[in-house]
């Protein structure tokens, strides 16, 4: 939300009038900490480069047992948001070749949507997070079932032509299982390419370092996302145990996070001299 | 609630102080429209007989065009609570291979368990009617999904049979996905079988009237199961229109309906008789 405020992709009264499941807004929870400050979240003068380090939130680095990644862009994506219409039934009474069971349709299309990760193109990954049930009843037979979609690949056509797959997967359960289907694309967003410039200069710097490094392409997005869209960024990674993240098992070793802050800091002293 | 009650399957207190989803009481509601009376809902007296009709809930009269059904026995069930395990990951960065996807490998059951419908008998009934996904979030591989399994036949060695198969279903899953799981059954009932001498009495009801009737097994359990217990009863059913219930389209035709009223009254006077 900072960066997107920073950059102008968001404005700062909407965010700030976010609120989460409890109804506590963003502007509310700054304040609580105390990080609720005068100064404007905006850019006081020209950026001549931006550099940040983040944990790979992936098994990549750790597999190939390298101290950080040099991250030249990131996935793009499209969310979708699938709902089937079944028919409600009783779940003692009505013989299966008389239902139009939304759940069956919709297990059909959480298989089929697995199914497609690495199928068309090696680096598709797909993901059904969202899920939700109705009348949610144990003896009746669910009529409308709606669950998101997350399908992400670094080349932009390759979501497009994926989208259509997943289209295409929902008219075939749909067709099996005598269920209807509504698919709506609730935003895409185009791959990132970060500044060739910068990521040389990292790239130096990790040589000069003595850690271990590779080029990478990351999966999900970051604030360097936002502002490579206004100055020249790049990204690190540093690796994360068990490639484990959004939960309490998230952990980095010291190793990498020294190795992590010293090509950081580097390539930051590099980008200054230039400056 | 007020057959088994009536039967002394459930006590009166416990059963008054359920809530529904708004936390109102079957008490409360009694009061608000006037049906909480004087007279315990206990037998006064020893009853010889007990007769009831009902929509049949599914489709089978309509199909052969038939307007009675006379109800032999109601199947046993099954009633199953599975919670699978897996791992959370970013839906971005995290590859399939790494994957423990709760979601995939509950959609996987769901589809092995519609499979078995029919499948190892031919009477057998499977519905997946509950299930919720967690952390239930856009862009995170679920970490745990729990679902109901509500399991029929009217062979209840063929009801144990079928949980062991949905045990065994629920293990290939798991050792495909990586995921472990929770299996806990919540109840199970044994069939019923009417009162032979109390169906025959409504068979040759339904011969002196002019309507078309078939003996049947009815798939859900009504009044007639607890009222079984204490007494020679039997069960008639209506046809549904399009097997329909459980939502606004429920519907019987006139003609139906007289005729089921026609057989029971017959039967009735039959009973009254006897006694």
């Amino acid at each position: 939300m900072g960066s997107g405020v920073f950059t102008d992709k968001f404005e700062t009264e909407e965010i700030l009038s976010n609120t989460d499941r409890d109804g506590i807004s963003v502007e509310a929870a700054l304040q609580n900490i105390g990080y609720d400050g005068e100064s404007p979240a905006k850019p006081m003068e020209d950026i001549h480069a931006y550099l940040e380090v983040h944990i790979e939130q992936g098994p990549v680095l750790e597999q190939n047992e390298t101290n950080v990644g040099i991250v030249d862009g990131v996935f793009g994506m499209s969310w979708l948001e699938a709902t089937i219409y079944g028919e409600a039934d009783h779940a003692g009474p009505s013989p299966i070749h008389s239902r139009n069971d939304a759940l069956v349709a919709a297990a059909d299309a959480v298989t089929a949507i697995r199914r497609l990760s690495n199928r068309f193109s090696d680096d598709v990954v797909t993901t059904v997070g969202e899920f939700s049930v109705s009348p949610d009843s144990i003896n009746v037979v669910p009529d409308e079932v709606t669950f998101s979609i997350d399908l992400r690949s670094y080349d932009d056509d390759t979501v497009a032509r994926g989208v259509e797959h997943i289209e295409k997967e929902l008219e075939t359960v749909c067709e099996r299982e005598g269920t209807e289907f509504e698919l709506e694309e609730l935003w895409r967003i185009p791959h990132t390419e970060f500044s060739p410039t910068v990521c040389d200069i990292v790239t130096e710097a990790a040589t000069e370092s003595d850690c271990s490094y590779q080029r990478i392409i990351g999966g999900a997005g970051h604030d360097a996302n936002y502002l490579n869209d206004i100055t020249d960024a790049a990204l690190l990674f540093v690796p994360s145990v068990d490639g484990k993240t959004h939960n309490e098992a998230e952990f980095t070793e010291w190793e990498d996070i020294l190795a992590g802050v010293d090509v950081f800091a580097r390539a930051t002293n590099q980008l200054a001299d230039q400056n």
